[in-house]
Formats: structure tokens, C-alpha cells, sequence
């Protein structure tokens, strides 16, 4: 089955053909290797004009990778990371957090995939005590793995007291662009300016082919990122097709139409199934995923048609998530499909 | 610059037509991420029918990751692995596969960048001797660092020793084209049919935009390889871009000709190059590269023409890398620059 | 301060005369280093005798050490470890097992530092899904750090889970001669006889100066154990002083004595300040640790004459540890002094 | 067999009398776990005593938790370190500090165990391309694995050249106090005062039960030294005994006297065996071991009577070791048996 579109993961989808034809076009002649290129340049500019000037900007292949480089970075195997529990770091990864910083990662327990300096201050502590994993590092997710959206206010709490106690502040920002439509502001409004240390800017399921960027806000973090990113094994050779593509989606407000484009369609969705009475929904609908429970009878037979992912299969909770490419027209199929199924 | 040719590396290059045709074609509609796709499914085929159906094959994102989650794969920590000194794992991976396997790297000097039984076998001891890292594999490259090439008999003697001992061959076959090509063998009669255990086969420098495979010959050893994959950060998910390149690349015998023009160009600069006297040809031209010592004062003028680097500063030693988009104008060129340069 | 007693830990202890006397009497000539010595062979046959012949047995230095070496034997570093919030591999060894093993440490939230199998059975699953570490070990702490005992019945709910999963059980053991005590039961019995995997058998806590048992039931695991003690920094050259230790600590019922009277002596303190309004005794007196909520004035107080560690600040918990040799008159001063003060 | 004399290892022998007497006069009591006591404040003195006010003195379990917990502690992992291929740190710790610190181990080859500027300096270099492991630790072991010993001189000469290139020299001292007393010097003369940066210091192989110290001379890179150590499982909970130790070594020259000793045996054997023609000595007798070649015939028949370890299979090499242990007596007898078997 080649072609389809599916509610499975803003990942399924292919490349935005702006992004394609920016590809093509640095398809000529040679460059030189590993990021010492005209494209690179070209995209990090693109990166500081969005974020100011004050930014280190590296390219790697994937989420994880730029996740894991990033807290490498910032970390010594001896410290431990706080996140909530359902981060993609912590469930989603096979473990490389672990494996590649040596940190321990403390999962938190939360409703809405948010944690709060409420939620996570019992973690914070054992300072100078050596039988304790010194905490470093509090990560969050922008938007969270369950579509729910961080504002300025919340990013900027966390901020505070991870500074206040000498801790960072990661943000994996694979949706980054779906919570900057979603919050109605600037990229810059939700990182440089809530005082985030490092960013995992997400490029490859808002559009792009592969590639994701790590940006530090705290440039003497970042000296040794190159080193870390090359021992990750996250340097790519021909580091202009990810340069390129980075260009061409932070061109011509790119970025945003494609998150805005998923939000909407995730948000029209929701209105066209949220009167179906077997349907639940268990998430706020702030960005592109739908988090529902279904009879479990009906998944398989949605399935079928429809390939996505059962979020807890303990709770029959379900994950539909469009894309910057779902259209209306996907949207009503899927939609009167499911209300014909769930009866 | 964008646009200019070099004798830098075969990673300088862009991407081949055919396989940008192939990316371009992919790029309809929605797949499966992480390789349950239909792109994913034909490549395998084509290495299959290339090297034969006892295979598993894997694609990851570039070589340091294909060699180094190979290596994972088939070690324990407390093993060690043997290579030339001049091995990509030894010096140029910035001790990813120390980090991320646990192992010893044990280099082994060379004159040619191939290791041989007799060089390597005082390092194969002490099994059993917990004080000792267990020897476990031995690494080659094909071809090498030095564009020498192995001979399968040579391969042989290596693999013969090494399951003797218990142990397995890894070939870090980022050129193996350009071997098969140099040797005017098949792919099958350098790996299968020689016993070598796992294979890290080269896309990037042969004409793709970015992509590796890992290819077990030993099926019991590849059981856990999507595990060590996902945490060694080289899983993609929009796997369907990484196999349409393959797939074209192991169509219409492109994969061949790629190889076999970078080749031939390689061989036709050092017809043109050889007798300039106070250029000294250091290693046979058996693929494309080219080694030679030349006077220091000359390095630097030709760099600004030509940008390359050099590969042994104290011996004034430096190394050109001829690729599969190459042409004989590109060589006569460079070679006039250089006889006009050098006198 | 040379001499005091304290209530802090049982490794605030001194040795225990029987076993400094093996010391002292091992102290003759040269024996051969790293185990193959005449105390280490009579020390495991000891071992033998209590738990049965199918086992395999080495000695470490400390319990940070058994626990992580016998996890590492047992995972690779994609699988993930499951244990009680409060275990010590979770929170007392500074990300240890997370550096040394590479995987990922579930902690699951207990009231009394006992997990069932109905508190871990969501986090056992997803196997075969490649983005989740692969569920391998379930660590369990007997007795726990809390003071309390698993029955056998309730390990063997445990194991059988464990091994239908395929899986391991591990027990860290550093006060297993306790909880034997405490249950009126053999070694054998809530080990062996109950179908753990591997246990760290604990010396340190029970009257040894140092040395720690890494005991092995399942016989086909342990093969690689001792690379992972020597990679792990793990092996001491003079064995056999952690050797004569243990064949002392297992002679003239000497692990459990010591065991029963550190048990007794908490349950004495236990008697005569249960009574006291001030004092909110938390969890079960099952062996020689007491936990208890005490006004925080009172705290420091306290710590001034007798040093102990506070458990949890936000809930003015505290925690006292008897030991080995603990006496009754240490008991009698301790309330005494605990009576007047809290008042 | 409990008691013998051999010449295997210095660490076959037992603990020397005022150390165990030491230990039993610790025997009273309780002392605060992990470090906190009136014995380590006594030793960390006596350190200070011999070799100045400002550095950082750490106890661990053994020579291979030293030497890995000081070579952490100093490197990032994308570093390199390099040392004598025959180190300690190279063949004998089963990849410890590979797995531990994550660096790349670069071995030099040597004719004595010695490392000079000259030989490492072509690996001194590529700071800057993130494609090498970065250098930052030069490691050389005094006395050798040779029993060769390094002068102040030559160690000056390494410590200039590594802080000229922004790197650390760490020394392992598994028996530096033989180094000392070969070149008839103060402590003091072979480590602060030639600007060495961390110390394994030895004191297992001089008469100590177990443990070894790590002594920072450049305080600042001692910081987190505390959590390096008990990540790496060597932090000891009764710490009391390994300090006991180290202050009975260090007192009334106890460490110099054994060092004194065991070279003066090695000497007095090789005084009484270097005319037997058939054994060829292969290295300058400078400190407590003797490296010979004999035909391979005699080996096992000497072994039969005296223990010892063959150094070099292929070249019938073996190693005897004296001890601070080892008696005139002792000397008499092996060289009278080896003049009558080696005939």
C-alpha cells in the first residue's frame, strides 16, 4: 500500500513540497561536508531572525537524537532528569536518555502530560548528597506527547526555579510550531523569551523529509556540542539537505501554516465527533492530536481502514493525530466513517 | 558557495539523479513510519537479491551509526574489537563505538589499511582471562580508509581465523561498491560467500542524500538489532525516504556505475598526476581515492582552488577523493591546475 | 569521635569478633589473588551448604556493586529494570545502575516498600515494540528499605510472573539475613526455594567490614559474570579476606544471630517508645529499622547526642537502624533519652 | 593450600602487621558510614603530611576503581587518553575505563613501559575536529608494568607538554611508593612537585588489605570527584577500615620500608640469577619485578613449586614479583631451585 492518508502520526505524512523543491535545489555540485555549507548558514540565519541572535543552532538526524545530544550536553551521567511521566525521553525512546547520558531519568505522574514546579519539587533536592542522582535537568514537552500546550507563564515558572536551583531547562519541541499556532505567538515568545536552555526543534513531522535542530539559549552550554553530537553518531555528512530544508520551512511562515493547518483540522475533527456518544474524549484538543476512548469492539474495524495507534490499551484510549497535509476533505471521510462504525 | 566540484570526499557530492527521482516519487500521500512500508519492503528485496535471501537488513541514518550499532549488536561490553589503526571506527568517529558499545578498540598498524591474520593474531588471546577485554570481532573496511582493497581469499583467511576463535567479521563497507566494482566482482562474492558476519553497506558516498544499511549474514546475531537501533538514535520514521533511495540505488546497476566511474576518474588523475615529479603516489589507486606526499608550500595554493584535506600533516601527505558524479573534464582540469602549480 | 553508638545505620557498626578472628587468621603467607584461594573455595561451599548446590557465587566489595553487576549480567541496555520507588538501585546509588547497565529503572510507588504484581503489571509490556525499553528484570529489596518482609508466597507471585514474562526476579539482599530472621524461615527457603534469578547477598550491613555475595540460581546467566565484576571495577586482588569473612559470617549460625538480634533490639525500641503521644511509628517493625514522624524541633535535639538520618524532610520522617550489636542497655538509654526529650 | 611464598604478585601477599593491627584498634564502635570519620580525617593528614596542603584526598575499593574514577572525573567521554600500551589501564582492567569513562584508550608502544613526548606526540593533536576524540589525558604508570620507573625529569617533561596542550596527567601509582624508593625520593618529588594532575595511589600492592587513594593536585577538577566515585560503585560504607589503613601505612615510613623491601629482594634474585645463561632479563631491575625470558621447558616445572604469571606466550617471557613480604630467606630458596632446575 503505497498511497493513504492515515490519523496515525503527523509522522506518516511525507515532505511539504516547498520543502521537497529546497531539497532539489541544493541538489547541485558539491558542498562541503558536515554543516560547513552555504544552506547551514542560510538556515541558521532563518533560526536567529526567529529566535534573536543569541542562539547556537546544530542540525541532527532525528527527535531522539536531538534529545539526547542536547542533555548530554548539559549533564554529567550523575545527574537525573525530570520529566513527566508520558515524555517521549521517557517512554518513547528504548531507553537512549539512559544509555547515552547515563542519567536517571525521574518520570512524574500528570493528567494532561504537563508538569508543574508544583508536581515535580519533591525530586528537587539531595543536593551535595552523593547516594542521590543530582538533579540537572527538568524537561518538558511544547505541545506535550497528549496535544495539551504550555503558556509562556507555565514554561516561564519552570524556568525560575530549575535556575533558581542551579538546574536547565530542556524543552523537546518536536510539535514546538503546533504550540506556537496553538498559543496564537512567536516562536521566540515561547523559548528565548520564557528563558528555555535548550530546544529539540522539531522539523520532521511538521513537514520535512528527516532533521530536527538543537538550539542552546545558553551559549556556554554548548561548547562541547559537536563533540557530543559526532560520538551520538547524529552528524550527517551531507548536512545541506537538512540545511536546506530547515531554510525552507522557516520561509514564507511555513512552519506555521503547517501547524496551524494540523491544529485546525484536529480541532474540526474533534467538533464533528465530540456528539458521538460512545466517543470520550480524554485531552483538551489544544494542537494536532485527539485523544479518545472508544468501545474496544471498534477499533479493530476502524483500523482497518484507518491505521493508528491505541494509546493504553488498560483504558481502550485511542491517539488520532492529523497533519500539516490532512485536509477537510480527509476530515469529513474519517469523521462520517467513524460515525457510522460507532453505533 | 553553493555550487563548485572537489577532490574533497565522496561525501562532497550531491545526490544522483535517479535517486532524487526515486525520493520525489515516494513523496505521495501517507506511510507507516519506523519501515512497515511498502518502500521499505521492495529495498530489502533488492539486497536480497543481491546478496542472497539468508539476510536481515536494516537502514539507519549514516555510517558512524550503521557501524556502530552493528557493533553493539554483536558485543558485550567486555569485549574487544579489532581493527587497522586507520579503521573510520578508530579515528574518525570521535569514539562513538567506545561509548556507545562499552568495548576496547584495539588498532592495529598497517601499511595499507588492511589487516591480515598474521597482524592481528597477537591481539586474539587471553580468552577466558577475565583481566582481559574478550576478543569478539574483527573490523575491516571495504574498501579501506586507504583505497586499498581485500581480495575475498583475503577475507576468507579472516573470517576462517576469526570463527575459529569464536569471533565475528564486521566489514564497514561505506565504499563497498567501489570495491566490488575495483575487484569486477558481485557484492555476493565479497560478503555472503566469504562468511563476514555483518555488514555496514555505504549509501551516502555512493550518490544518496543520507542512509546506511546494517546487513547480518548470521541471522541468530540479528535478533535484537531494532533495539539497539532505536537507542542508539538511528531509527528514522519517515523510513520510506531512506528505502526509495536504495531501492533506486540497487536498481539498473547504479549502485555499479557510481562505483565504477568514481573509480576510473580516480585512475585517470593518477595517469595524468603520476609523473609530476615532486608528487609522491603513497598507496595503490584501487578505488577512488588517491594518497601522495606533496612539498608542503604547494598545499595551501591548491586548497584555495580545490578544497581537500589533508590526511598526515607530518609527512605533508594529503588525500583526493575522486566521486560517482566526477567527469573527465573535472580531472582534466585539476590535473592541469596541478601540473601548473607543481614545478 | 572514635566511639559512640548510634541508631543511624547498620554499617555505622564496627566487625563482628568472629569474623575480625578470621581476618586475622587468613592473614598467613601469600595466597593467590582474585579467587582461586583456598578461603574462597571453603567460603562458597559454605553458600552450598545453605542454599543448595545449583548455584554459582562470587564476592564484590560493596552492595552499589552486587546490585549492578547482577543486573548487568541479566539486561542489555535497551531492557528496563522494575522496582519499588524506595529502592536503593533507585535512589541510594547515585544513577549507578542506570550508568553501568544502560537501562531504564522503573520505580513504582508502594505504601510500604513492597511491590505486588498487580502494582508493576502496567509497566510489563510492550514487547517487541521497538520504541519502548524491553521489560527484563523485576528487583526486589528483602528486607526492603523500610523495614518490612516479603513471604515467600508473595516473592513467588513474583518469580512466576516474572519468568511467564520471561524475565528475571532480583533481589537485593543487603539485609536478607534480616528478613530470614524476621520470618522464622532459612535462606533457602525465600530464595532458592522461591525461584529467584539472582541475588546480592549482603555482608557489610550484617557485622562483615566489607564484602558483598553476587549468588546466581539460574546457572545458565551467570556465564559472562565475571568480565562484568572485573569491567565493573568490581574484583579484589586479596580475596580472600572478603572470603574468610563470609565463611565466618556463615559458620556457627552467625548471620543469623547477628540478624536476630539487630531485629530484636528494634522491636524493643519499638515497645518502649510506641507509647510515646509525639512519636507516629509509619511502617511495620518486621526487622531493625523504625520509621517515624516526630515533631522536627525535636530533630536536631535528638541528632546532637545520637546521629540518624532523616527519611523524608517534607514529612518529618525519620528512620533508626539497629545492628548486630546493638545491646539492650543501648536501647534502654536511647528511650529513655527519647522520653525525656519529646515531651 | 593456605600458605605459601611465591612470586607472582606483590597482591598475593597478606597485609603487613601494623596495618591489621591498625584495623583492630578502628574495631570499637560505631563510626558515621561513607567517610564522615575521625580515621579518614586522620589519613587524608598523613597524605598532606607527605605531599602538601592542597589537594583532594579520595579512598576507593581498588586499583582499577582509582584509576577509572580519576580518569572520569577528568574527561568528558568524546576524550582520549593516552598511555604505554602495556598499562594497566590498557590490558588490564577488561575495559573498565572504556565502558566507565566512554574515552577512546590510546595505546603507545614502548620498549620498557615508559612513555616520552616523542612517542605520543603524533597523537596530541585534531583539537578542534569533532570527528577525533579530543586528547585530554595522558596516563603513565609509576613504576611501570615493567618495573621501570619514570624520573622526575621525564615526568616534568610530560606534565609541560600535556598542560601546554590543555590536557591532565594522571599517574597510576599502583606502586608508587616502589617508585620512590628506587629513585630515592620523597612522594613528593615524583607527583606535586612535577605538576602531575591526579594520582592513583597504591596501597594494596604495599601491605594493605584493600584500598587505594585518589589524590587531586589541581583542585579544581576534584568537584564532583564524590559522585564520580559512587556512581562507579567504589565508595566503601565502612569507610573507617580503608582509612585505618592508609594512616598505618603512611606512619613511621611504613610504606617506604615495604617499598624498600620488596625492591631489595628483586634485587638480591637478580644478583643471584643473572648468570644462569640460560635466563635472559629483559628489563632494567629498578623496582620490585624481574622480566625474563626462559625456555618454555622450564616454565611449568618452576611453576609446579612457584606460582608465577607468564608475561609473553609468544616469547616464553615471564614475571616474578618480590613483596614487601618477601625474605632473604625467600630469595635463597627460588634462586637455589632455579639454579637447579634451569641447567
Amino acid at each position: 500500500m503505497k498511497n493513504f492518508k492515515s490519523f496515525a502520526s503527523d509522522n506518516n505524512s511525507g515532505v511539504h513540497p516547498e520543502i521537497l523543491k529546497a531539497i532539489i535545489e541544493a541538489n547541485t555540485g558539491h558542498s562541503i561536508a558536515y554543516g560547513d555549507d552555504y544552506y547551514t548558514e542560510a538556515a541558521i540565519k532563518k533560526f536567529k531572525a526567529l529566535l534573536g541572535n543569541n542562539i547556537d543552532v546544530y542540525f541532527v538526524f532525528n527527535g531522539t537524537g536531538a534529545n539526547v545530544t542536547a542533555l548530554s550536553t548539559i549533564t554529567n551521567s550523575y545527574n537525573s532528569i525530570i520529566c513527566a511521566e508520558t515524555a517521549h525521553i521517557n517512554v518513547d525512546e528504548c531507553g537512549a536518555p539512559e544509555k547515552i547520558t547515563g542519567c536517571k531519568i525521574i518520570p512524574v505522574h500528570t493528567n494532561n502530560g504537563k508538569i508543574t514546579v508544583d508536581l515535580i519539587k519533591q525530586h528537587v533536592k539531595g543536593f551535595g548528597f552523593e547516594h542521590h542522582s543530582q538533579p540537572k535537568v527538568i524537561s518538558i514537552t511544547q505541545s506535550t506527547e497528549l496535544g495539551t500546550v504550555y503558556t509562556p507563564e507555565e514554561i516561564k515558572e519552570i524556568t525560575s526555579f530549575a535556575h533558581k536551583n542551579n538546574m536547565f531547562v530542556h524543552v523537546d519541541g518536536a510539535r514546538i510550531c503546533n504550540a506556537a499556532a496553538s498559543l496564537n505567538l512567536n516562536l521566540k515568545d515561547i523559548t528565548t523569551d520564557v528563558d528555555i536552555d535548550v530546544l529539540s526543534f522539531g522539523g520532521t513531522k511538521n513537514g520535512m523529509m528527516y532533521g530536527e535542530a538543537v538550539i542552546f539559549f545558553n551559549k556556554n552550554i554548548a561548547n562541547n556540542y559537536k563533540y557530543v553530537r559526532k560520538q551520538s553518531t547524529q552528524l550527517t555528512s551531507k548536512m545541506r539537505y537538512i540545511s536546506a530544508q530547515f531554510e525552507a520551512l522557516l520561509s514564507n511562515n511555513i512552519w506555521l501554516k503547517n501547524a496551524e493547518n494540523s491544529n485546525k483540522m484536529a480541532k474540526l475533527l474533534f467538533e464533528k465527533i465530540k456528539d458521538i456518544p460512545k466517543i470520550q474524549i480524554t485531552q483538551k484538543v489544544e494542537t494536532n492530536g485527539i485523544f479518545a476512548i472508544i468501545p474496544e469492539k471498534y477499533i479493530s474495524i476502524i483500523q482497518k481502514k484507518y491505521f493508528f495507534y491505541i494509546w493504553d490499551e488498560d483504558k481502550s484510549e485511542i491517539r488520532w493525530m492529523t497533519s500539516y497535509d490532512t485536509t477537510e476533505q480527509d476530515i469529513d471521510n474519517f469523521s462520517s466513517f467513524l460515525h457510522n462504525v460507532i453505533v
